[in-house]
């Protein structure tokens, strides 16, 4: 099908809970998009193709006929348009829009912004599962795999017990749904761990004997424990319900050949069901939730009432009922679990890495959530198009919420451990949007031998790569890795109570039922200027030191003396101590140049180490770690500052001395006040702000920008780091003008090569993944 | 009776989400306080006896007694006591503390802590009618109930139309429920006003001359329009529900000869009913609202069917939604309206308070929010003893959460509009718990009269002077008085999907339900920490110029020349305008020293400011407004540093340069870094933190603190603003041993006598106060 561009004029788009608010301006239909945009162009709403999930032409009205658009990022916009004709061409076309083959998929097509290139960090499971502790002596890795023989829809490399024979393998894999044999999936340091497999072909007495020996070697693995779960996460029997019709439990599958263990065949075996529904159920309890979320002015008896018999929240519960007892199971009684449903690529995934994440705060990271991602949810094959209904070549029944469910079930943590994950809200949004989006080639195909056919590592963009660019926006700003929530098992009690509609989710394009202000937005550009401030206070301190000491020389003084009683002046030993722990600005020992940064990199001395460094970046400084803050501007680049430490102060000469004009420079490139944290209604472009938009301050001058009128990579010289910081183009033409910055620009440059390459770089990975094979 | 103090040991208390974690403890029962201790005094609960709601005995079981004793702030402890005489003991004593007399409430025996006065800063209703513009030539002041004999519920100055006569006046009065005639609440700038009142005694046919003729004469005090509203927010016929036994409504009471206004009787009157239920319906919803809280582990299901069965939250949208409706009527239509429901002093004050709220911004800061409480209140006789049940001498049945429903909706608000309140949420939370502490004489009694007859402003302390002296922990970090959100009427969208349930208030003792971390406290830390940061780097910038003048003249260089070229290379004109406007940095016209507070000062030129003079204090400066913090740190009495600014960089003179000693000590007294923001687990003092307690940050060393180990008032040399700051007590010793800081201190106190008393005043009301009398 050709595709033909269209426009439509005098459009009226209406708020659908603030029906006094109405834009007028006119549809742009293009091959990837449906633009709509107002006659000045500040209010543009941009709808990728990929994303919408349902086009209706309701009854035509005096004003005009509706169309109205869903999309799977839950927009509901509705189009009023003046022409019946124009409306049912719209109609008509929009409906035709989803691709029919994989190859016609936005990914193939798409054209990223040049600072996004074709490069795909590679995810090598082996790299994680050797974080893990795997291969050990309990653990193999088994290429039996590896032309997808044993099960086409698993990894080509898999992790299993050291006992096992290839026979072993092979005879369970007949023995399971879609060949999925049981596997390791997480190893936690206490030994314990989780395996993940589809159901058995059991039916009501058929057995396995490979199968059974599996379990049994699965079993030993484990010194600390002579049984082991198996936690099957289907509802054992039908409760009757509403739509009851849809649900295929455990036993039912039992007739059909399927079902779970015989506990008479397995010894040494507790078997358990968590009762989660199952994919039909959800995407009939989603769509029940859009409903709650269409009602225009529902009183709150009818919007509790429609949240409860939409079940939504139930089923997100029940997913971290499981996932909570299988992560106290491994922590608290040490024994290994193997968790499966029926195939083992929906409820399974979402119990095992959401158990997994209780269990370990690398997952907490962002680097560590996409390993996460990429082994339980993609090289596990989770149906990603087949879920997301990515083409029409499968079943519309074959589309479930399920992926959304595992996100939401870790927003709702997030909301309980506030300070325990490192990436925020719009991550997780992001990541749920892309997985319908296809724009990148992540979540392309129903599993790994999909992409490999389909090369999207050659073909297309990555998602990854792209949160890698942008990766402030997508940071926490409470996170703090020391935090004991972050360092720990999270064990949470979920109640009822605890877990809460996500309104940001299901209603974020609704700007009148959101708050008015994004308190995470806010408490990052505080935690921003707080940076800023304190990186730019450290360089004042030691020009003052400086200054001093040099005013001390040239007058010929007691200088030495004098500098030395100063900073001890009615301050005991141990203040001392304890303030240079935490600040280091007591004078004599201030400045010791790369001090912090020899002392974290003095931490990272593990071989194992060495094999990661293909892919990983360097440790952040100290005094970055400390301070908690995660933004990309932080000073962790303090090595770079060498270059204009003068000498211990005694020493110091007076022709190190910064010049005036650079001194005047340091100090005019930092705004000490910033403009507003709050609601600032529109950017210096005139482009209105509203509360979901991320807003930046420029850090010379504090005003408030959007993305587009900001430079995000100036090295100012008011910060003692030089790192790198987002100021506004006018401030960036105005210090780049002066001739002493370009005098400090060239020394930056010439202090590291590779200066660019660090800034990008996820930090933190490193030195946790460091910690996590120290401990073992 | 003369109270016995009692001691149990041994008594075990079980947090009630969490049943595995167990205190064992004991309770000390003294004349005041219901005292729960662990053997090392860690972990203390105290129960204020005025606070216990009551006390049960369950059945006894093998391990002991369980007493559980529930309070009004919605803590329900279980103690597992060993014997039963003890229990039975307890309980019997427990259940006779209600005093039986107004003589024998709290208030009369609480010893405060040293730092609060009995001083009551003077409530003037007359300030706060002339912030509004009254009296004009519409309103007049009345003083015909100057002894009660109108009204003795009312306060003895009233505002009515410039119209009426005494007589008017005294017959309206005669026809009104109580004698609760109709008189002026709200003045808004566009003229329209809010009048409240109690039910007319019309029945089905009885009619007022006077009372219609005040109402015409109400009618016409705005000159916008010819029409004015009567709200009646009580629903106008029973719908039946389970509870419909309790309901009495406004036709009903047409019935009892009360009732509401005959259409036919006042003209130009337009009728309206906001439908919100009385108070024997709330208090039962609160009741099953508790029975919602009270569920150990519920299903989600049964969870939202027991939270939409209490009615809870639709009660409190329907006071939002009468709110709302008269906001909108005054703001848009520029009408007048009537509000009254009964008795005029529950539905009526809510509405009232909550629509004034919404119109005008300054009833949104502290200091406003407190106008508000005393005139809806307080002033026109809210039954606070009878609602809160303070004594045994008014009816159980007269008990409801009508103050509490109004705190609640003010939080939603709040939720709402994160920017827009001075306030935060603790504050919300003490001020309903001292309605019902008897703590502070403001919520004795019911009405005007009986404080007055009580003498409470001579006998007790007051809750008002409580929070100025605390009220760095009763601020919104987010708030900013500038944004468009708090500066502006508000008129919200309330949907059922905008209400949250109150997780903070009705489970704040639940922490196995709340978040690990308070996001409010933690970005009250962050602003607090950028307070200092800014405010040290200010100094610092200050010293460098200083010192680089200095170091000059010394050269005897070309210094002059070269320090004007500086500060403009390359920076072009438009831009230094620019960023001297925010942050004051460039060279030459830094350092004019008191210039900010002039400018700030020279905006206050109004005569009928001075005649505030009494109760106001002065105003911020202009970059504390800018900058939107509201820490008592700020700095917002620079005026004092002007003791430290040196003349004219020129001209400067070496003698004026400070020591060597104190630039140590300024160097020496701010920590960069702070230690976290995040979930410390506990003080120094060895004090478990949990998530609601607020921590504190030495701004010397950057440790975390609790409350007991913080001395919040030292001037730390290193902020250019010599504000007062929060360090620890080591710190505190250690600054104060200095030689230096001797001096620094009596010069800051030299040049300010009244320094302390600025500190603890309500900022930003003067300037607020100001603005709005400008508006006129």
């Amino acid at each position: 099908m050709k595709f033909k561009h269209k426009t439509v004029e005098n459009v009226r788009l209406t708020d659908r809970f603030n029906t006094r608010q109405q834009i007028i301006g006119t549809i742009y239909l293009t091959s990837t998009h449906l633009i709509f945009t107002d006659p000045e162009g500040k209010r543009e709403t941009w709808i990728l193709h990929s994303l919408i999930s349902s086009v209706d032409k309701l009854p035509t009205t005096q004003q005009g006929c509706p169309l109205r658009v869903r999309t799977k990022h839950f927009l509901s916009a509705e189009f009023l348009i003046p022409k019946e004709r124009d409306c049912a061409d719209l109609h008509a076309t929009l409906n035709q829009l989803k691709p029919d083959s994989y190859e016609k998929l936005y990914c193939f097509l798409y054209q990223a912004p040049n600072y996004l290139e074709k490069i795909w960090d590679p995810f090598l499971p082996a790299t994680e599962y050797m974080r893990m502790g795997a291969p050990n002596q309990h653990w193999k890795i088994e290429d039996g795999n590896s032309n997808f023989d044993m099960c086409d829809t698993y990894p080509p490399l898999i992790y299993v017990p050291t006992l096992t024979s290839k026979a072993m393998l092979f005879g369970s894999s007949k023995f399971r749904s879609r060949g999925r044999l049981p596997v390791l999936t997480y190893l936690h340091p206490n030994g314990a761990s989780i395996t993940r497999c589809s159901q058995p072909l059991s039916g009501f007495s058929a057995r396995c004997q490979e199968d059974e020996q599996l379990l049994q070697c699965i079993l030993r693995t484990n010194p600390h424990s002579n049984t082991m779960y198996i936690i099957d996460t289907r509802p054992r029997v039908s409760i009757p319900v509403k739509s009851s019709s849809l649900r295929i439990n455990a036993v039912a599958n039992r007739a059909a050949g399927k079902g779970y263990e015989n506990e008479g065949y397995y010894s040494n075996i507790q078997f358990k069901f968590c009762p989660i529904e199952n994919i039909h159920i959800m995407r009939t309890s989603l769509q029940k939730l859009l409903e709650v979320s269409d009602m225009k002015n529902p009183t709150m008896n009818q919007y509790l009432n429609a949240l409860d018999s939409s079940s939504w929240l139930q089923h997100i519960k029940s997913v971290l009922d499981a996932a909570i007892f299988i992560a106290r199971v491994i922590d608290i009684e040490k024994k290994n679990v193997l968790v499966h449903c029926s195939d083992g690529w929906d409820r399974t995934a979402q119990c095992c890495s959401l158990s997994s994440l209780l269990l370990c705060p690398y997952y907490r990271s962002i680097h560590g959530f996409r390993m996460l991602i990429e082994k339980e949810w993609l090289s596990f094959g989770h149906k990603f198009s087949d879920r997301c209904g990515h083409t029409t070549t499968s079943d519309n029944k074959e589309q479930s919420p399920v992926f959304l469910q595992f996100i939401e079930a870790v927003w709702q943590l997030s909301q309980i451990y506030p300070t325990a994950f490192e990436f925020n809200e719009r991550f997780l949004i992001s990541l749920h949007d892309h997985s319908h989006s296809c724009q990148y080639g992540n979540f392309i195909g129903n599993c790994e031998k999909d992409r490999l056919d389909l090369c999207v590592k050659e073909r297309t963009y990555s998602f990854w790569n792209f949160i890698l660019q942008n990766v402030n926006d997508f940071k926490n700003p409470l996170f703090r890795p020391q935090s004991s929530y972050a360092s720990e098992v999270l064990l949470p009690v979920i109640n009822a109570q605890t877990l809460k509609f996500w309104l940001s989710m299901y209603h974020r394009f609704d700007s009148a039922l959101l708050p008015k202000e994004n308190i995470s937005n806010t408490l990052t550009r505080l935690v921003d200027h707080t940076t800023s401030l304190s990186d730019h206070a450290r360089l004042l301190e030691k020009r003052i030191r400086e200054l001093n000491s040099t005013f001390d020389n040239n007058q010929t003084t007691t200088t030495s003396s004098s500098s030395t009683t100063t900073s001890n002046e009615g301050v005991d030993d141990s203040d001392i101590e304890k303030r240079n722990h935490h600040n280091n600005i007591c004078l004599p020992e201030f400045d010791s140049g790369l001090s912090d940064v020899d002392i974290s990199q003095g931490r990272i001395t593990n071989s194992i180490s060495s094999k990661l460094n293909t892919i990983l970046q360097p440790p952040p400084s100290l005094s970055d770690v400390e301070s908690g803050f995660s933004g990309d501007y932080s000073p962790h680049n303090k090595a770079l500052s060498s270059s204009f430490i003068l000498p211990h102060q005694s020493s110091i000469d007076l022709n190190d001395i910064p010049t005036l004009e650079r001194i005047a420079l340091e100090l005019n490139s930092i705004a000490l006040d910033w403009r507003s944290y709050n609601a600032p209604v529109h950017c210096a472009c005139s482009l209105p702000f509203d509360s979901a938009q991320r807003k930046y301050n420029c850090w010379r001058c504090g005003e408030n920008y959007c993305t587009r009128c900001i430079e995000r990579s100036i090295h100012l010289p008011g910060l003692y780091s030089n790192s790198l910081a987002p100021v506004c183009k006018t401030c960036a033409r105005s210090i780049k003008s002066s001739p002493s910055f370009a005098d400090f620009s060239a020394l930056v440059k010439s202090k590291s090569t590779d200066f660019i390459r660090s800034q990008t770089a996820m930090k933190l990975s490193r030195s946790m993944i460091d910690q996590f094979i120290n401990d073992r």
